[in-house]
């Protein structure tokens, strides 16, 4: 009886559902202990004491008939918004104010906002490989076709030569994550110039405007001084997704925020239409105390040195033991090359091992693997020796 | 640029756009005191201190690392899925487990997500005059089409002859909402009764299902001893889409959940599409901090002798003043007959006195306007003699 949009989607959720009650499974027998559970992105740090200390200064002082109201604009507090253009300002040299910005039920929510303000029925979506399986999910729900381009496993950076040949009069977005989920590669500034150039030309050669969607809910988890492209600034058509998921450690929260810049085609009417959009989808504003709360928290950052040592421990001890892997410049994933031509295969073997990691099949990357390595520092060490195990399996 | 779904739908929003930035005009010029804004549905009794208590308490004792968390479920936590089925068990004498309850981000999140679930392109979803107007945009989402039914002006019960003859074979939801926005009728149990077996016979006559879908924001918003009967009671195949945003003053926080019954057909896929569509339509889960907030406020109670002295004194108010209105046994909103053939020309009338309200039109039910009485008592009372001018300009 239910869609069937929905029919296809549950039974392709079912892999990953099998793998969570396994994992519930295993705790209860081995002990969660013994469990090496790296299969999602549930952030390990605990928000920054600024949140908690945030949400009883605003229950304090707050008129709580407005703190808990509707927001006067579905696109959130006037005051907010400012405050996170300013913020952003600040630190990429932007031009952004309060009607740039539109705060959204998390990053997730964010893009659905924008594609549905966006897509038509046919109307292609480029996203490169490997890329969060939800990309697909979210095009299809406005029926939009997603178009991949195919990873280029020696550095994880885009294939800017295949991506220039996907391109057609149909593309209207084109969505990119750096930091990446899975790879943890950071897409460097001379990769942003020259895709900003190949989408240049292409709109004027189609006489079309495409859109760069930036999901950036990684943003501030990069490494070793790394600095991530503010991607406003190299191409104008660019809109970004934000999320206080992973920098506050409040993804159950659903934070986050869209910039529409006014270089942006169309600008004004995009930044209505997500504003309806936010409003139809049932959204209709993004939750109000945490609002309050990121405007209190805008200087805040998490741990970074908590997942450094995590990526620093696990990435020395796979390589140590034979794995292939790139090393991470952001994020808090690993993607590591399977030893069995069928990851699926290799993560079945692991999981006899008790360790669960996902496969790259679910970021349209056969052959790897996803570690999550937002887990407690424990668990990365413990973990090494039942790696050691698995290496030995496949004779590493 | 922006898609053509959307470009109708801003076109069509931008007379409550303009509305609210009249309101905004109006308020610098005369005062905020002397603009009687009755136009939008925004609770003015603060939220219970026992939510602000919530929040402390569980900010002092849970973890934040899962407070603040993705639920291991996309349905929320279980434990306060758990305690809104006892809840609703020990009120209803129905018999929900956490199973039955998707936490959601409010009711219009609930809404999308069921209908997201449930609805194929070009499937009928019926709803009975004068309705709230996003459901034309909930069931455009998932490219359903909205059938009427067309308004019942003497009582506002449901026009059940013409139900029977709307459902048909394409007929895959029913949306009721009862305390009704914009009337603030209670469906009766007899309307109830005979709306579930006109449903029945029709999906026995047609093989189909067809499911109703009760949006509840309103339940806890009853005068004068009403009750509102508990639609899965009395019909196997119905959805509850409740919200808290009422009944705890909490709308900006977007908090609720949908009730799928195990009596509904196909309820354990259906269950579990509603989990899949949390996830896919960007909501992820229903924000962690509010989900913890209701289960230790379920016995709370707004304070609805602050909306019923409103009630009383504009209803009686308008009808001494010669305005015609059937009197609401719920919600906080008046469905008033507009003395001119146009409403939208009584709205525009009203709004040179300084008085904000609703053209029905906007609820597929023209010649009425709707007053939202969540306002302060003052600005009912100081809007009596306002409302008082209007009635000589029409001679009442």
């Amino acid at each position: 009886m239910i869609s069937k949009k929905m029919e296809n989607m549950v039974a392709n959720s079912s892999a990953i559902r099998a793998m969570f009650e396994e994992g519930n499974r295993l705790a209860k027998i081995y002990g969660p202990e013994n469990v090496f559970d790296f299969s999602l992105g549930n952030p390990n740090v605990p928000a920054p004491d600024a949140v908690k200390n945030a949400i009883n200064k605003i229950l304090r002082e707050e008129d709580p008939v407005v703190l808990h109201g509707y927001t006067n604009s579905n696109a959130g507090y006037e005051d907010v918004r400012q405050a996170v253009a300013e913020s952003l300002n600040e630190r990429f040299g932007t031009q952004f104010s309060a009607k740039n910005i539109t705060m959204t039920v998390g990053a997730a929510g964010g893009l659905n906002v924008i594609l549905k303000a966006l897509i038509n029925p046919g109307d292609e979506v480029i996203a490169f490989a490997p890329y969060f399986g939800e990309y697909r999910s979210y095009t299809d729900n406005y029926d939009g076709v997603l178009v991949e381009v195919s990873p280029n496993t020696v550095d994880f950076q885009p294939k800017l030569d295949e991506f220039e040949r996907r391109i057609t009069a149909k593309t209207k977005a084109v969505i990119v994550n750096s930091p990446n989920n899975p790879t943890g590669v950071v897409y460097s500034e001379s990769t942003i110039r020259k895709m900003a150039a190949i989408m240049e030309k292409k709109q004027s050669e189609f006489g079309t405007e495409i859109y760069l969607i930036s999901d950036e809910p990684y943003r501030e988890l990069v490494y070793d001084g790394v600095e991530v492209p503010y991607l406003t600034k190299y191409y104008d058509n660019t809109v970004v997704g934000y999320s206080y998921s992973k920098s506050l450690s409040l993804p159950g929260e659903r934070i986050g925020y869209l910039v529409i810049p006014d270089e942006a085609a169309d600008s004004e009417k995009l930044i209505h239409a997500a504003n309806v959009a936010t409003r139809i989808l049932g959204f209709v504003n993004a939750p109000t105390l945490q609002q309050k709360v990121v405007k209190a928290c805008l200087n805040e950052k998490t741990d970074i040195s908590y997942y450094d040592r995590n990526r620093k421990t696990l990435y020395n001890g796979l390589k140590e033991l034979g794995f292939e892997c790139i090393k991470p410049e952001g994020a808090f994933y690993l993607f590591v090359k399977s030893p069995a031509a069928d990851e699926k295969s290799f993560c079945a073997e692991a999981k006899k091992h008790n360790i669960l990691i996902v496969p790259g099949t679910s970021f349209a990357c056969p052959g790897y693997v996803r570690i999550a390595y937002c887990v407690s520092y424990e668990t990365i060490v413990n973990s090494l020796p039942k790696f050691a195990e698995l290496a030995k399996t496949y004779h590493l």
